[in-house]
């Protein structure tokens, strides 16, 4: 057995058993060996930055890391943006590199570069497997950390002659990677909050992280309803259970103006596995940091914590049942017609969207009413782009469908974002997943056309800078994009063909892909 | 006058008038500047990595650089394999990556990331410019450090609030960047390499960099053929002058085993800004290091030393006259017929290249005809794939014709290579420039198939490795995806049709694209 077959057999020993990679030379051994594991599910990205993003939305719906597996440092640093995601998403991820041989190093050819150096940027464990006999304990060691708590992008470096070269002294048993234990609320944390929350102050509790699923919900929902507390959720969730008989959560709003208003004359801000709010960028004479003056922030739970515990037993103290809370009741809104906008967009996807649905929402300004859209619409989970890097939306829904085979994914994505990662279409038409993408081509960067005004550069800026937003001049076209990549497309221009063509799409199996024609909204 | 504007007049007072960017949020105040410095051209990528290979082929050709203008670090990170072929093709790059402001770092919003440590993996030169009234002395070290010698990957971190703020005490004349003078020759170095060249025992020269432009490579040639020395040039050299005309150089070969066999039996090797010869990558068994037993390796002329200059020194010590030496004769391969192969293809090129053309070649495998094809054609530029990344070769074609608005670029890709960075298409077709892509369609990762075998991992291989390198299931379709981006394209089958259908594109303004469909060779 050499280190690339030892490197697989601990992986999927330890339940990462999907790997998504665009592999090199360096990467052959490993390759060869996924032939002799056959439970190792190998997924061929045309780009890694697909293969990153795939194994982020493949751990926020598993719950377990895939691995990637990733060409030395370009292709590392292709995968880079969508591992800053998956960072700040708190998602495990296995991320291989192939390194050049151990030996080869010194002579700093071609693609010599310094892995070490890119990777600590979404990685804050890197280790370099450097003895073919430890290669399996390196693994496992890698396993664990990117389980966490918290959830986070583990690094190991596989040099090409580690890969290559007969494990002597493979253990009996293949070394297990253990998931750390999430730590108990203290009672005096659960007091302080508890006060604050009784309080009779203006008080409101924010979740984000694992404190967006189900239960946490429930509790959080119960809670705050029996207080007169504000229920919160962070900007954008990695992941969030909604839908009609889930509790509501209003999500902060991006605009820091919106936000704002939202926390306006707090007096307690209580954390729930989510950070403190901050506008997204900064703009010239406002704030960045949204806590209202006087507010005291307490934080529930963190990274690190048991976040269903903190909640229960904090629901416990203040003396209330999550079964009888309040549920979002089952509404569909009506059927649009006429010609298409982005609010009629997202009606249609309320209008049809199914149970246990899986939305990859990289909508940007066209979504923005999807999520109102949607309140009422069967139970499902929504996926947000959580560290701003755009070409997420695809590739998460791509590991969110390999993750998930029984489900049906709904990518919502806009054009600017689509063009980054839009080699994610051929994989998914390649493993025949349910994916259903909605293009919204609005011919621009709409968010800078607003964002042009918010950072106070519009009044010195002209024709040339708004060229730098316009995505005309040539006019894309998604539906011969798609069509190349291999799979059926075809384009709406009004309410009526979007919902025939969604409804079509949601039936039919394997992946397609609508154009929605849709104006800008800013 | 605000940071940006600064940052930008001085640019263009220093000759850096070309910015390749994907803006986003915290570059909006220097969008707005584009509008008040007429000078600088900006010019939009729908990706990063479009704009640092587009970046890379412009200071190739220019001989100056061009600025990139990035969205913080998950826009670096996008762009960074190409950072990574432009730092080993030492191309003078400004490598402009904007920031939140400063005071908006401390709290980690969704794209706070660490910039330098990924920046420092292709730049040694990094400055944070802090102080609106330092952007100007800031930027002009930066193109200073870009220019070198040697040409490299410099970068400017411009954060948001310095971009914004006014500049209150701008000098009067803006800074002027100064290029470093190139080292002189040393007499012993001379007397050291004429003693070699004369020993009678097997010697070669072995040209790269600078050293492959018409001057350098007439006095290589005359001093090599009057002293029976080999005349060698680097297997990826950035930019070769080439062609009827000039003087014919041998390539060392990509595969070691053919490189060994150029280098066999070599007394002396002479580098003319070139690197000494290692593998591309390590196989079991075989050396890294390509240089044989005994050989001794002089230093003409390093990364810092003036190449033309030493050469010269060389020629005269020698006492050879340039202008007499041998040159390539023009001569056209016969146009072929019938199904097309790689072969063919290559011949076809041959056939057809027009005086003046510059070629981004990442043909791959199917392209290795394509030097042998052309030796005899009319003189034109060759640019390689100098760091291995793949996804260089659309975008360099791309910033080569920004810098040569009166010569044909012709993009020799391969299907793998092509779907990286494919968006680099529509950016041709926004500035309408002279760019003729041939994308080798051979429905593979054809190199890996070759690879697999060459590292001993053949044998373990099966269908789920060969998989990994099999771009069929879907098929790709690149006429659509070039349509999609807004280009006119064809499909050729044969050697007939892609004749014309390349003749026609030489013939045409703008650009288009043409899918040639071909075995794979390996």
């Amino acid at each position: 057995m050499n280190g690339a077959q030892s490197l697989i057999r601990t992986l999927v020993a330890n339940g990462v058993d999907a790997c998504f990679t665009n592999p090199g030379t360096s990467e052959m051994h490993f390759v060869a060996a996924l032939d002799t594991v056959p439970e190792m599910r190998g997924v061929l990205a045309l780009f890694e930055g697909v293969a990153t993003g795939a194994a982020d939305g493949y751990g926020r719906m598993a719950g377990r890391p895939a691995c990637t597996l990733l060409h030395l440092g370009p292709g590392l640093g292709n995968g880079l943006a969508n591992l800053h995601n998956a960072r700040k998403a708190a998602t495990p991820v296995v991320n291989i590199i192939g390194d050049h041989a151990t030996y080869h190093k010194q002579y700093d050819a071609q693609l010599e570069s310094d892995i070490e150096t890119v990777a600590r940027n979404v990685s804050s464990f890197i280790r370099w497997s450097v003895k073919p006999d430890e290669v399996a304990r390196d693994a496992a060691d890698t396993i664990s950390a990117a389980s966490g708590p918290p959830g986070q992008v583990a690094t190991l470096i596989l040099p090409a002659d580690v890969s290559w070269s007969d494990a002597t002294a493979l253990p009996d048993t293949l070394p297990h990677a253990e998931r750390g234990a999430a730590r108990a609320v203290s009672d005096d944390t659960l007091r302080t909050v508890a006060a604050a929350v009784r309080s009779g102050e203006p008080t409101a509790l924010l979740v984000g992280g694992r404190a967006c699923r189900r239960a946490a919900l429930e509790h959080a929902r119960a809670i705050a309803d029996a207080t007169g507390a504000k229920l919160l959720c962070e900007t954008f969730p990695a992941r969030i259970e909604r839908g009609a008989g889930l509790p509501a959560v209003d999500r902060i709003a991006y605009l820091a103006e919106f936000a704002a208003m939202q926390l306006e004359g707090l007096a307690h801000l209580v954390l729930v596995d989510a950070r403190s709010p901050v506008s997204f960028f900064a703009y010239p004479g406002k704030a960045s940091d949204l806590v209202p003056q006087g507010c005291t922030v307490h934080t529930l739970a963190g990274p690190l914590d048991d976040v269903d515990g903190a909640l229960a037993a904090l629901a416990d103290e203040i003396g209330v049942d999550p079964r009888t809370v309040a549920r979002a009741d089952a509404a569909r809104p009506e059927v649009p017609t006429g010609a298409l906008d982005a609010g009629k967009l997202c009606t249609v996807i309320g209008a049809l969207l199914p149970e246990g649905a899986i939305v990859s929402d990289e909508g940007n300004t066209s979504g923005l009413f999807a999520p109102g859209a949607t309140a009422g619409a069967p139970p499902h989970d929504w996926l947000c782009l959580t560290g701003g890097a755009i070409g997420q939306g695809l590739p998460v829904a791509l590991g969110a469908a390999v993750a998930c085979p029984d489900r049906r994914v709904l990518a919502l994505e806009s054009d600017g974002s689509a063009l980054y990662t839009m080699q994610s279409w051929w994989t998914m038409a390649r493993e025949g997943l349910d994916v259903t993408t909605i293009v919204c081509n609005n011919g621009a960067y709409a968010v800078l056309n607003m964002e042009l005004g918010r950072v106070g550069a519009e009044a010195a800026a002209g024709e040339k800078a708004r060229a730098m937003f316009d995505l005309h001049r040539p006019d894309l076209d998604f539906v011969a994009l798609a069509q190349g990549m291999g799979l059926p497309a075809t384009r709406a221009t009004t309410a009526e063909e979007l919902h025939d063509q969604l409804a079509r799409s949601l039936a039919t199996e394997g992946p397609s892909v609508i154009e929605a024609m849709v104006p800008p909204i800013a």
